[in-house]
């Protein structure tokens, strides 16, 4: 029986090419006393990716160079010799990019795929969602009423936000790339506004979409984008900065030049990286089934078929290609 | 009896001139009941003031044209129909840049000036010294062994930034400009070392300086200080952003390029204004007394002589010119 995974052969300089990735084909290892065999049905993209693949200091260990490249996986057993794990349980664990893994069962989970498809413990019921979860209502805190602004608001993470910000009462305004993303923001997800930043009018339709100023901020994607919402940010509101997309592949970094609105408004700033908060999984994970299994909160993936598509699904993610949340289809 | 006072003659574009001021002579009025006239001993002088002359939104009412000038004041109550105060009473309260001023007791505070000088409570003992305060302990809380960074270390606020850090057993790391005033910082004040930014090797002798990194950063300068600072931060470290004098005059306002620091290490930033947490003087103010009366809290006062002085020590405190709390000596 073989594996195909995909290793990191370069470090990207700027933007990631194809070249930076290399297939490989190896024998799959039979499990010993106390491991599992996992067949990955998909494979999670995620733009937190990108960091690891530089040498630099980041949240997480660096992505090595020869090394299968990291990533959120699920599948199903089929080979057991651990106590808690039998054949057919269907799991989720950090596998990375390749068709089969073996786990001690070190941050091996099942998941109950009776209330949501098995890919859906990848996004809305993964990292992403809880994601949302731990960003909006343990650091911005939303109240009623307020206004909730979210970058990459057709994403696996941002659009969780807007909806969780509806349920809770606040107005939920998305920033997007394109038409066809922010009709689906408001459409499909229902949330108030959505800006088009491609549209080239950032600020006045900031404005126009949060005509009482902006209260909590979930920043996805940083440069431009940020500085538009830190201008009109209200006294006392709140922004977690979940990611910077937009500077994740820039050789030169972007100035932000609204810092002073951070003292002027007494604004409160965290970083966050979901995996610093595991004991929030436990309170939000169910829900998040809750809220997905009743129509409440809605998702949508792009599916790339076949592990050999990873390298040009993953670019795509990093430029805004895809639409929601970006799989992986091994199976 | 006449009372001299100085207003705002015009709003400042880019550096505040003499000429934005303009002094007046008018006549003292006699307090009605319920009101006391102060004659104004010492007139405080602090970068916030500029941010109040700009025609922009700002944490405070902006400085109207042709009004006198914001700012605290300490002085005696020279005529009393208030039951509160008597003829005497030494009292602090915001009469702004003028010799005389009259009150209903609002805003008005008896200070005990047996235990410091009268002065003092409009430094150490005032605004600047429970904003250190509040910055320090309830916004970037310290522990021990942690590592401090303070700019503007010399000035009123930076000073007690610093030496708190040191009572409470952190590494206090101060940036200032000029030899004499880091010498000032480190064997007078006590601060464990401090970085003449004017030196031009900011990043080398943070780093130096810092050689842990930096768990708190109680930012008064922001511009190329505050990305130096972030580069060093540590995971999980704090930023209480008090000032950023730095701007106050810039045309054009600098781009902060280190902004994923805050993500990369999970900083949380706050903007902050001692003001909103009025709540914290009472327990602020008698720690700092106590710290001055005992000598473990040190400071030092830039005086200028007489009201007509004010404006040209204002702008030297904007460029750095002043040595510590930089006040107007009235009488």
């Amino acid at each position: 029986m073989e594996n195909k995974r995909i290793v990191m052969a370069s470090r990207p300089a700027g933007w990631v090419t194809e070249s930076n990735f290399r297939i490989e084909t190896v024998p799959v290892s039979a499990p010993k006393d106390g491991e599992v065999l996992v067949k990955i049905h998909w494979l999670s993209l995620d733009p937190y990716m990108r960091g690891r693949m530089n040498d630099t200091k980041s949240y997480a260990a660096k992505q090595e160079i020869d090394a299968v490249m990291v990533g959120g996986t699920v599948g199903e057993v089929v080979e057991s010799k651990h106590p808690k794990f039998r054949v057919g349980d269907q799991v989720s664990g950090m596998f990375g990019w390749q068709q089969y893994g073996l786990s001690d069962g070190t941050g091996l989970n099942k998941i109950d795929a009776s209330r949501a498809p098995m890919s859906a413990f990848l996004g809305v019921l993964g990292m992403p969602g809880v994601t949302a979860w731990v960003g909006l209502l343990d650091i911005c805190q939303p109240k009623e009423g307020e206004t909730v602004v979210v970058s990459a608001a057709s994403g696996a993470v941002g659009s969780v936000v807007g909806q969780i910000a509806k349920l809770k009462g606040a107005r939920a305004v998305g920033i997007a790339g394109g038409k066809a993303k922010c009709d689906y923001v408001v459409n499909e997800l229902g949330f108030d506004a959505c800006i088009d930043y491609k549209a080239g009018r950032l600020n006045d339709d900031l404005r126009a979409a949060a005509p009482k100023g902006i209260d909590c901020c979930f920043e996805n994607v940083g440069g431009e984008i940020l500085d538009a919402v830190l201008k009109q940010m209200n006294a006392f509101s709140r922004i977690a900065v979940c990611g910077l997309i937009s500077q994740y592949n820039a050789t030169e970094a972007y100035g932000v030049k609204t810092f002073q609105s951070i003292l002027t408004n007494r604004i409160k700033v965290q970083g966050f990286i979901v995996s610093d908060r595991m004991e929030l999984w436990a309170k939000a994970l169910p829900e998040l089934i809750g809220w997905v299994a009743s129509g409440k909160i809605k998702y949508r993936e792009t599916v790339a078929n076949g592990l050999e598509s990873a390298p040009k699904a993953f670019i795509g993610l990093l430029k805004g290609e895809n639409f929601g949340k970006q799989l992986v289809k091994l199976v």
